[in-house]
């Protein structure tokens, strides 16, 4: 047992609210008697100063015609789609915006007693089963949600979505929002960081999503089977690419250290992940024990072009081919698969600029930024430069401890400083000259106060090339004082900011459910949705209520229903104690917004057939009695009266 | 197989929206060739007819005054709190109103990822398990929210929900905003309204609330152990009574038909149920067969006199003793423990007014809404009325498809209009006059488009002595095209109304996802919340990180672990494969907000500690290998590298 870190100080057990603020989120270093390396942030003389908390010192017309735009009227429909990750919860959340407002959850990864979701066959397949019939997981930890792409833009197909804790990746169909497939990474643990590419790096026909890649953050044996679990240099981390597709693994690149987020090229060449852990460190003080750690880039078509040379090996237990993209193997430029650039202390977060020239690593232990080139990472990968760390064309200070930029397409990030509980506007073109020894250069635009601990951040249209300077929304990891208390367990506060103007504009407080992580938003007009399903849709659809009844084959019984408000049929179906029963239930019903709830008491059974859907479940009807299946979703004034008599025979 | 009413007309099956809106909520019955009982709503010559959507038509100012207060500036203070049913999410929403902004989510019935509710041991014995520990239940339906009372106002103690699904009653405790207490009810299947006393019938001393009444909706055979299959005649609902600091249920009532809604009088004498199926109908064409279904009236004083004078059966397999409330049973006023007032046709829908002094009725498939005066209930079982139905003080059209009324303490009812897609304010004394015989007395006041089917209704303490007549609420099952479209799975939408002057003014529309029912708002100064837990509710706490490490006996291992921000402790725990082991993890962090996930991933465990908490799991180490447990809630600069290192040995 080490108990070198944690005798807790007075300071940390009694401390004021305010107190915490400036220096609670840092408890446990400085506590801990450790080296923080977190060098004061030296604020550049000619910033302004963070203006108070709230609207205030914006223009009171703007901030209120901020409010009118957020705050739509009854009936006003939003301009923009929100995907935002469900947190542990995992599903993904869609939000109409500027107003916030939830517009769904789409279940994933973790079963939904809502919707059936992990109770009928048809997602019980896509979620994945033991060989018992029973889930093979149940909880789930998505963070970051990315949609496809064409020409620069979202196009509507797609979004995916991933599950820290079992490492899967899950995809959304943007028309019908539901999750179609998920697939599990093999050999990875705590996968992190995902993104799709933009573009093919070879084919200029292919101008859109083909690939989705994805950051292992948790350095592990290969393969985790009981081996040198005792001998930490010998983990490893992978970054993997999947099929958009087909979902299913392309390939994987082993690398130092580990990977945290991900973001794409949008020529489709590159893809990069931040590295907090170059150390390979076990324990967090070891993590962070280097100066600098890394943003890794992937160089895509040397790597397919490697693996397609049969310049690769396999992992036991996983067909998926893996190159060796680690620093040893990789030290001649023009051959390499990766580049590695140095980052400050612990980086969290790198973000590709809507204007295709670079990416932002925030340095999360150091108060800076650094801006990284990419025509210079291109460079260096033709071998026209010397020093990998030639591609950083700025490092800069923000504030203290940044994490996440968005942009508004006018040159200027917007990042949030996780200590200072701030987000900071910076000119990208005065942060370079600023860094070439122009110290005239005030990179820094405005900051906001915001409540409290901000981790993500973005913007409308943010990752396209068509970033609006619209709306900002921030995720902030602690609300504390800023709603109604309700014991424990706070909400995390999501704020709007109006970002139109010069200065940024503090509009509203959202609470939602811990803790969503990353968030994209985009015009409503790139998706078309599907209020009704397609009978093409179910083979197994019973499209005529004279095609129900029970059907039996010995012990094995196979109910066929149909819902047409207010009369499932059949009206009653008779069962024997043991038989193994699947019912499948075809909504008749062609009106939007008419769903039918099916629910059967005291058998765990409870799912929706929206319009024209067919769903099914399976179980034993191992409890005698009469069972009244009930419609549980509000769907006519007979609602009530809406039930089949399910009776099974002792 | 029954097909007699299921050929879908074409009308049905190519409605427009707008044709859906005035009749497709009724499809099937008129479809169906049945005699549907619904005559036209006569609108009284002197009733104002609906203000078109929206807020148009209030006056300018206080539109505008009305949405200021819903639209809270950032920061800014809800005056509300809102307890509301989660349906078949199985949970309680926590918002704060006027807003409408949703702070929490308390999982009671159903399994929740993010906290851990269903995978910690903690709550596992809440929620019930089966022998082999997993859980009983994983599915709920929950439809109705209230607290506890203490002289006829809310007092913060408790509120209760119910489980439809699995006829379960929760406890939230408002202190901490949890889930204390889960019981299921013998012998009870599709329970549905649910009501807490508000005082003790007998002794004044006891004005609080100290018992839960229970509504059985579908009838089943008694026991439901395979007799009676084929009897409907057979089948039986039953009225229970839990005390409201056990859980336990001290008993229940054998009726005629079912139980629907319940209420409560505020003199503790009475308890309520509306009854739509009186019919004791199997088939919805039988439920609505009467004209007139009912409002049944329990006399609790002399239900529990009865047990005591030990006047009561029981159903083998529950110990509950069982009052016969039959009408057979009760045809002596002065004797009997129910009274049974005809009602029009299917009602849904009982509430209290909060003067004391009604109980009004909707009735769903009548266009009206029936008034019952208590003191003549009361005057009923003293055998100072020659026939219960004389208890009704009022019947009068409202509009169609009326479902539940809220109040606002100034003699005004509004009732949901369900087919109508309205909210009717209505005089409930103008209303009297005008049922015996006033034809000038113009009942009804105003009303209002909502956007669509509404369902539950209620205003801001409607449901105490202390209505404010501030805000209504407005449950609407459809809500169409009121926000983006995001698939086939429509949000809900609720809706607030200023009903602060003469005239409604509708404010907001909110997305839920589908179904929440009843819900709760009440000022917040009524409830003391605490966001810090005590060591003292976990006996197992473990109190220094001194005390942390692996015990082993046998293959049973505990591992005791404290998490304080940015570590767990211990750092590494080494286990072989086979194990039984047991975690428990104590957050030694006491900061408001400053809570800890802990994932292992691949073996299905996420729980939250939050500040000071004790949560432990229990699992087989069955997979060998290295397992980064890791913090899943974002708690610190260091939260990425807060994790301890699980080995499982092969």
């Amino acid at each position: 047992m080490t108990q070198d870190t944690l005798h807790p100080s007075d300071e940390q057990l009694n401390p004021s609210r305010r107190k915490f603020l400036n220096s609670a989120a840092l408890a446990g270093l400085a506590g801990a008697g450790l080296t923080v390396g977190l060098s004061a942030c030296k604020q550049e003389a000619a910033a302004p100063a963070a203006a108070p908390a709230g609207a205030a010192p914006a223009p009171a017309a703007r901030a209120a015609s901020s409010a009118d735009a957020v705050h739509l009227k009854p009936g006003e429909l939003d301009t923009y789609y929100g995907l935002w990750s469900g947190g542990h919860t995992g599903d993904v959340r869609v939000l109409g915006m500027p107003s916030g407002r939830e517009l769904l959850r789409i279940p994933c990864f973790v079963p939904d007693a809502l919707t059936g979701w992990g109770i009928t066959n048809e997602s019980k397949k896509i979620m994945g089963t033991k060989p018992d019939g029973t889930l093979r997981y149940a909880v789930g930890d998505t963070h970051h949600v990315h949609a496809s792409y064409k020409d620069g833009n979202y196009d509507g197909r797609y979004a995916w979505v991933n599950d820290k804790i079992n490492s899967r990746v899950a995809r959304i169909r943007l028309d019908y929002f539901i999750c179609d497939k998920i697939t599990k990474l093999p050999n990875v643990q705590g996968f992190h960081g995902i993104f799709p590419d933009k573009r093919d790096p070879v084919d200029p026909a292919i101008n859109y999503t083909t690939r989705v890649f994805c950051g292992g953050e948790f350095h592990v044996p290969l393969p985790n089977d009981g081996r040198d679990l005792e001998n930490p240099e010998k983990y490893r981390a992978l970054f993997s690419c999947l099929d958009a597709e087909t979902m299913e693994v392309r390939w994987q690149v082993l690398i130092d250290g580990n990977c945290d987020l991900v973001a794409t090229s949008f020529d489709g060449k590159l893809a990069a992940s931040n590295q907090y852990n170059t150390e390979n460190g076990v324990h967090f003080q070891d993590m962070m024990s280097a100066e600098r750690d890394a943003c890794i880039f992937f160089n895509i078509a040397r790597i397919e072009q490697a693996i397609k040379d049969g310049k690769f090996t396999t992992i036991p237990g996983s067909n998926v081919p893996v190159v060796d993209g680690t620093q040893a193997a990789n030290k001649d430029p023009k051959t390499a698969l990766t580049a590695t650039v140095s980052v400050p202390k612990n980086p969290h977060g790198v973000n590709a600029s809507p204007d295709g020239k670079y990416f932002i690593c925030a340095g999360k232990l150091s108060p800076t930024a650094t801006v990284i080139e990419l025509q210079k990472v291109l460079d260096w990968f033709d071998g026209k430069l010397e020093d990998v760390d030639q591609t950083i064309v700025a490092e800069v200070e923000l504030g203290l401890g940044p994490l996440h930029t968005a942009f508004d397409g006018r040159g200027n990030g917007y990042t949030t400083l996780f200590l200072d509980s701030q987000v900071v506007k910076w000119n990208i073109d005065a942060a370079i000259r600023f860094h070439n020894g122009d110290n005239t250069a005030q990179y820094v635009v405005d900051r906001l106060d915001v409540h409290y601990q901000p981790g993500h951040i973005n913007a409308s249209q943010s990752e396209t090339m068509f970033a609006d300077g619209k709306w900002l929304s921030v995720g902030c990891k602690f609300s504390k004082d800023r709603f109604l208390p309700v014991g424990p367990l706070h909400a995390e506060n999501e704020q709007i900011i109006d970002i139109s103007g010069e200065k940024m504009v503090l509009v509203a407080d959202h609470p939602v459910r811990p803790e969503p992580h990353d968030f994209i938003f985009f015009r409503r007009e790139l998706i078309t949705t599907k209020q009704i399903y397609s009978h093409d849709d179910f083979p197994h659809a019973i499209l005529n209520p004279n095609d129900t009844g029970v059907f039996r084959d010995g012990n094995k019984v196979t109910v066929k229903m149909t819902s047409l408000a207010p009369v499932f049929e059949p009206k009653e179906f008779k069962l024997k104690r043991g038989d193994e029963v699947t019912i499948i239930l075809t909504n008749l019903d062609r009106i939007e917004d008419l769903g039918h709830g099916f629910a059967i008491p005291d058998y765990g059974i409870n799912f929706v057939v929206n319009p024209q859907e067919t769903a099914s479940v399976t179980f034993v009807a191992d409890k005698p009695g009469v069972f009244w299946c009930y419609c549980t979703h509000f769907c006519h004034a007979l609602h009530l009266e809406m039930r089949s008599r399910m009776l099974v025979e002792a």
